[in-house]
């Protein structure tokens, strides 16, 4: 089959001819790839910023961001069968350990990531387990879905955690509206009464969000803190979900974070820092999002299904994977995901 | 003043002219009465069925669900000031125990009730607490929420507690979508990413009810709880909120159930029955809903600001309070609430 | 193998020579039973009230609460290995429904129950799942562990879900301290800062409660409701475990519930009833409790390991397993559980 | 009356002759003060610390931990009477902002702090208000509680915020087990039944700790973090509580916390840095940690009357507050808290 491979990093993958996988686990199943998602992720990937983490040997497949159709399942496999269309989960998980017992199977303590630390969905066929797969709903096509796997699962997590600090009275900060925080915009929506307000550089995207619901509109910039404080009576918000995490966004995200407030952070990059002091005395949380759970993943699919969460993409046939790359890298698909598709 | 009195149980209230309230406390405040919403609980009271647990010494003045604008204000009241719009939390409490101090005031160990164990505010001045004010946002008009002190107040209250047990992946039934069940209905909505299927006998109140966004429509009849368990994969739903509460509802509310599901009363007058057996093995549980607190209130009027809940209503003047009742008691309000307007 | 088997429903069960089980699922374990519970459930069975609703073909072995040894073990089970001491969680679960995967697998939609709806562990072995087997920390013996498999689970899963209606400014009444009683009272003490009162029509029981922690004992009787009132402030209990659930104590624990309280229900065989005025007047809530899932299964362990709970029980070689069913069945293990010893 | 006041920043506070204090609100009352505890935040008032952030006109009377005997009440007050034994929550609050009326008192927005921005306690008289007070259960007398009022306060705070994520099979590490780390300890035992691991640099601490019944007890040195990885199979512990907050311990709590997991910062003086990558891919959160609430202190009486939390003092003459000064300063109050005695 074809499959887009890493060989060395720093130089750009090839579209090679590999063997298909086949099953050997009782809970394996083979998934023919309908969609895979292009993320930032894949481009620090090929630079090597990965190498060290992921411990993968080379060449080895990309792609963690997947959907598609079930073409075989292993022994003990009894909620999948050949035919259904599913997107997956970007982790395997064991199931076994007290992590995914309790139902936080992200932090499973013997996962593994197609695509990161073994051959991913960049390809014709992916090998995973019947764990990572959710079945599709009707009418659900896995080139629509495809990028929520990772990238917008990530945005629902984040949400999904800060629900219960969000009533309609408060308000959430986002910022940076692209590829994941224009989900968790609509995550906020759909999962909360909070007053969302958009934070970009971009006034293209801010618009856009403003056309999926944002209530304001904030041109991010370095009068950014002030004019959100403006926004809440001078105290800022109960949660700001920062979806960069670098050049800057760090510092003035907590600066815009209400006393006994919590800042999100998804993106990354940067660094956080905080007097012990300034965390008393206003009583500020600091929270780490990692993607989201299986369970997350059920709940964003039914999000999608009623139409309350849609992705802004761009197809390229898998063959083109390169043209999809540089791109992403050259900065031309603003707030828009790139999807392979490997049957075109 | 003109004020609606009850002066004898069974028998129609009438127009009187009292004299104006006065300010005795620090926190006391009088508030200029411009709209008064009617409700059913006033029915019960002048037909007598509150006599015992009110206590209340005839004759006394009607209304509890109150909007208006203040005129005089306490010694220490440091949030109001005469001219200020606002809307009125049905309970005065006390701010001093330990209910008051968690933020759970409707079970304030000192409350009283105005329009129900003491005058309320079916007339031009009511005398309340500043603690019971909540102030309107601009735009906002005291008899487009009146009702909502109350009525819609007790259905955010419920969809309030229920938050956590419904993610997207959820149902939840609401049965009875009348005056707070409408207001239940854009709560939900607003509050969930919940799946909601609304139960009317009545086609078209459940017609306005899928133009409010309900996801699903089932007809109340002997057939529903059948065709819910057929909406739900015949599991039933997670939460069931019951505005109904007697003529069978809380029997069929219980088989709607999903097991590990939760059964919210929040209309009265029947009986729920369960024999322990069943609660155990589906892990049921059956939940009891009174009026919300002041800080639910502040989060109904931040929804109402924003236009996710609205309320249909139909105006009187005060003078004609005898006309609204006979309308309400002859059913010719159907999914609308009678707001008395003491200015008109 | 020896096994204590039901072949008539009304009749006493009988030792009876049968095959080992052997594994056929790549989860499945073989487990050498040490210890194996008797409990009132196993009467019931015997008795045929479970015979519809399990739909078990006799005849069948019984036991649901077993700890052994595991001998062998299935190709996909990483966990476990031949010699781990382990107690079993009652359920086999599949581990891939929804419910499984957010970490609530009582509500598995496929789960099994050995010695209910298929063989139990009243026998030498047992075949079981993986996802079943919870490994014993070191010093913990099966016979010391195994009731605590269902009656245990049960009584701590009640608790587990009030802790965050327990602060210690709470009070929290326990109705009956029998076998599942006394380990939900020391849950209670262990998970909770709440004052606990200790209901029992038994002294002898409630002396041992006291011994155990409880900071009040009140006898059972018909002033029970009276005395629960005078010991706080005439307001009730924020939450009322009862362990009974027939004989009355379903009215009296709700008119021993405080208003907002709770009324926790575990025990079975009688009827809650409740008008919805009261309900929602008071705001009264009644939730009914099953087994705890794995994660419960494994905090109990946990206390069990710190000596946090400890059981009374009194041993039987497995042979002489009906005269552990007629010392149940006579009363003469009050507050202790029946253990049967295979290897005795 | 007596009282020791801070005439200049940097220079020892001397002890005056003023005038007492007299009621001019609804709300106020006056405390004859029988216990006022001595904080290092004292210290570092008379440093001029917190000169510009209070605002403070001097000379002013210091003291923010106080417990004493009500002997007069406003107009308003309906809670308490002269006579009334109570301890003091060290703010004042409105009531009325919405953070009151959720109960979030710690953030009203009209706060005041005697001892820190007005008239504190170490004096004969303090003027405060009824919102303030919680009365003394029997046989609980205000020298033994005063020091609960702010530091035991604050301990007591981030243990119930923690209360949901430590079940039994979780760890909580506790850093410094002094004046507020060991009412931590004894919060962390009475409201959760997480395994508690203590550490201190002090070896005569730690073995209090012990006593006091923290499971493990670690030695805080250069080796502190691998220590506590070797305790918790190489995880870290689900929660950090640092009462440090400086001199490393920031860094230190946070390479002891788990995946997933939570540092909560008490302590001050330092600062936290931490690279969002680290925060995201190991989903960790940075806490901070305020004084409790009224209703956190409510809890803490009660844990305080029934003998589970208890305090190490040493008195001293209101008269010879400048003695308990200098032993403070200069270290000779190892996990004791200095109180002074106005009518000793």
């Amino acid at each position: 089959m074809k499959a887009v491979r890493v060989h060395e990093y720093g130089k750009p993958p090839s579209i090679d001819d590999v063997p298909e996988p086949t099953i050997s686990g009782p809970l394996d199943i083979i998934v023919k790839i309908d969609a895979a998602g292009l993320c930032r992720t894949d481009l620090h990937i090929i630079d090597g910023q990965w190498a060290s983490r992921s411990g993968v040997t080379l060449p080895y497949i990309l792609g963690h961001e997947n959907a598609g159709t079930v073409v075989e399942v292993g022994s003990a496999v009894t909620t999948l069968e050949p035919g259904d269309a599913v997107i997956l989960h970007p982790n395997i998980t064991c199931g076994l350990c007290p992590a995914c017992r309790r139902g936080d199977d992200v932090h499973c303590e013997n996962k593994s990531f197609p695509g990161l630390d073994r051959d991913g969905g960049m390809a014709e066929y992916l090998l995973t387990s019947a764990r990572s797969a959710v079945t599709l709903g009707e009418g659900v096509l896995p080139m629509h879905v495809a990028a929520l796997a990772d990238a917008g699962l990530t945005a629902h997590h984040a949400v999904r955690k800060a629900v219960p600090l969000l009533p309609a009275t408060a308000r959430a900060v986002i910022i940076g509206l692209g590829g994941l925080g224009h989900i968790g915009l609509q995550c906020a929506l759909a999962l909360t009464g909070a007053e969302v307000i958009a934070l970009d550089r971009n006034e293209e995207v801010l618009h856009k969000a403003e056309v999926l619901g944002a209530h304001r509109r904030i041109r991010y910039d370095d009068n950014a803190v002030a004019a959100v404080l403006d926004a809440t009576d001078g105290k800022g918000a109960e949660v700001v979900f920062d979806f960069v995490g670098e050049y800057g966004t760090e510092a003035a995200g907590i600066a815009m974070t209400r006393d006994g407030g919590f800042y999100f952070v998804i993106g990354y990059g940067g660094k956080v820092e905080a007097e012990t002091h300034e965390m008393i005395s206003r009583e500020i949380s600091m929270v780490g999002n990692l993607v989201g759970s299986y369970t997350d993943l059920l709940e964003l699919m039914a999000l999608t299904e009623r139409g309350q969460v849609t992705l802004s993409t761009k197809t390229y046939p898998l063959t083109r994977a390169l043209d999809a790359i540089s791109d992403l890298e050259a900065g031309r698909l603003p707030g828009t995901r790139a999807i392979l598709l490997p049957a075109a």
